[in-house]
């Protein structure tokens, strides 16, 4: 079994190019882990999202912990036979989705009482239940149990929600089995304020995880203020452990990111877009209901290695989405995640080769009037 | 280019072990259709549809003629590079969707005139109308435009339906243009009458087809009576033409029409039934939301080849349904795809083993309790 640990393969400007090791194998970094919900990365196989690139996928302990229990996928070996999927996955701790989907929350200092949106059954997360079900999940990597701080939020209570969650790391910390080959990460808050950022990224490195990573953004902030607060963040993050960016972002925003330090990245955004006709492309994004590609035989985008773009027209993908067909959503939502994988492996490619900034300049250039407003699109 | 052709490989009792030629490949007969009613089979990618050994799929002209439309698909190339399908199509001609789907019909000798039920639109097809799209899809086999005969229905409008349809047979026939490697079916109708569905395979086999389809039936008549109207129409089919028993069926079905001397079969049941959690097995028929299967490892059917059955268990796959989960779809729709073709396989070994009745035997004993009731399950 190969102990959990990280190697910092080289760096260009503050980018890091790096690998992770688990027990179930290694993730390249820059990495882009796609988000497997409810035990499946929605429309795909696992075959499918391994072929993409994937090393690992993120799974979300709120949902698994209701439907179908996290005892139930424990009692059926654990999520990676239960999903069929035998690479590294990293669950989150399940206080984000119980802040951003359940009903009747009460907060205090022992943890959270939540009602399911699913059925209204009622349920408490703690710092030790949170990493006891991530434990029966057999997470390669578990989160430490967290408030993500609202957006906007006063600095006097951005300090206290941040102050609770390092308690609750502390107490995530103790609960955590330590296993060869898993980890658990800290996660860092204070909303976009540096003196909570720094103050956080101090309480998580005397406690002492396998990775840290920063939450609380890609919440309403934007793109600049993102910027600056990793900016300002990261000189804080030990450089032995990996850096992860929870639930970002727009490629422009992990490419911003990347320059940034960071190293792992998830998002519902390629998934999710694939499901809504939107397309990430070499040259921008489109949407392939516009009537303009209803007689296209170009494919989506000629440089692209994946099946929609190897065997389709633009033509016949419109018509999957016209006709509310499932093939639309499962050729595109495979395209987008290989749109990701590939900007990862050139990033990772272009921090090798100490030529970082000429990528992002032609990254920019391709990607045309692209927006850079970050967007909350947490899952 | 290989001519369109039939050849009997061999028989067992009326069963016959058969081949089918085209100009983009040979069907094994008997031989089911998968099928792709809008250029798709629902919820699969081709690769997958021919990894579950489908050697031809089904395409609807109805549903195609009104989106993308003929025209469109003609300019793109036909339905093979559109779909991403290179083996054999047949498309059905249209008649059928239209007494089903579409909304003011109005019929006359010369066709159908009706409104689209996506947007009311107003289309007409005839017989020259409905092999002119087939022509420009580019299907390899044709289907004479034909009115498929309500039932229950008198002998008297089941004959002026039947007689209707064999002078639209003609004019199919001599709108159809020739080409190497491609066909053109008649269709038998004439209900549950023996005396007009020998009337109706003597006229079609005076015009002359290179195959023979029987039509109007699985349209609520039973299994019984769907038995002996094929018993009784089978001695007038010609023997050195593959025949065609549209829209059958069950397993059960396919099975005992295979013994009365069927090729060729079509029916949305496999792809349907996937999508609504319900499995064709080995050991009968089983519904996947059903609670039992909550918490059970074993898979669905321990004898298939196909990826739902070799790489999860039972609870997975109800847990991708209870969670809505577009990958229980694809999963349960490539069981149920592989089963019929499998199920296919098997008819066609023990046919050139002169074993059918044993196959029979135990494929009823194995079903258990299976119920022998055709059902409506057209698309």
């Amino acid at each position: 079994m190969t102990a959990f640990g990280f190697t910092l393969l080289g760096k260009d400007g503050r980018a890091r190019r790096g690998r992770v090791s688990t027990g179930r194998g290694t993730i390249e970094t820059p990495a882009f882990m796609p988000v497997g919900t409810a035990a499946t990365v929605k429309t795909q196989t696992p075959e499918d999202v391994a072929a993409t690139g994937a090393e690992i996928l993120l799974c979300n302990t709120y949902h698994l912990m209701l439907r179908p229990g996290a005892e139930r996928i424990a009692r059926l070996g654990g999520l990676h036979p239960f999903m069929h999927w035998d690479k590294p996955i990293l669950t989150d701790s399940g206080g984000y989705q119980v802040m951003s989907l359940s009903k009747l929350r009460k907060l205090d200092e022992n943890g959270v009482v939540f009602q399911s949106h699913l059925d209204g059954s009622r349920h408490t997360l703690t710092p030790e239940r949170s990493i006891e079900i991530q434990h029966l999940l057999d997470a390669d990597i578990a989160m430490a149990f967290d408030e993500c701080t609202q957006y906007p939020v006063s600095e006097a209570d951005a300090a206290s929600s941040m102050r609770l969650s390092m308690r609750w790391a502390e107490r995530s910390r103790k609960a955590f089995v330590a296993r060869e080959g898993y980890g658990l990460f800290g996660i860092v808050q204070g909303s976009v304020y540096p003196d909570l950022r720094e103050e956080s990224a101090k309480a998580l490195t005397a406690i002492g995880f396998d990775g840290y990573a920063v939450g609380g953004l890609a919440v309403g902030e934007g793109f600049d203020m993102m910027v600056a607060t990793l900016e300002q963040t990261e000189p804080f993050l030990p450089a032995d452990r990996p850096r992860y960016l929870m639930g970002v972002g727009k490629p422009i925003d992990i490419v911003a990111a990347v320059a940034r330090g960071m190293d792992m990245f998830d998002c519902v955004l390629p998934t999710r877009s694939g499901r809504t006709a939107q397309a990430f492309t070499r040259g921008g994004t489109l949407n392939l209901r516009n009537a303009r590609h209803a007689e296209e035989p170009a494919p989506l985008d000629p440089e692209c290695r994946c099946p929609a773009c190897r065997h389709y027209s633009r033509a016949y993908l419109h018509h999957l989405f016209k006709a509310e067909e499932v093939l639309g959503l499962i050729l595109l939502t495979r395209h987008n995640l290989t749109y990701y994988q590939d900007l990862m492996a050139s990033l990772r490619g272009a921090i090798a080769r100490g030529a970082l900034n000429a990528f992002i300049a032609e990254f920019e250039r391709k990607q045309g009037g692209a927006t850079v407003e970050s967007q909350d699109v947490n899952q």
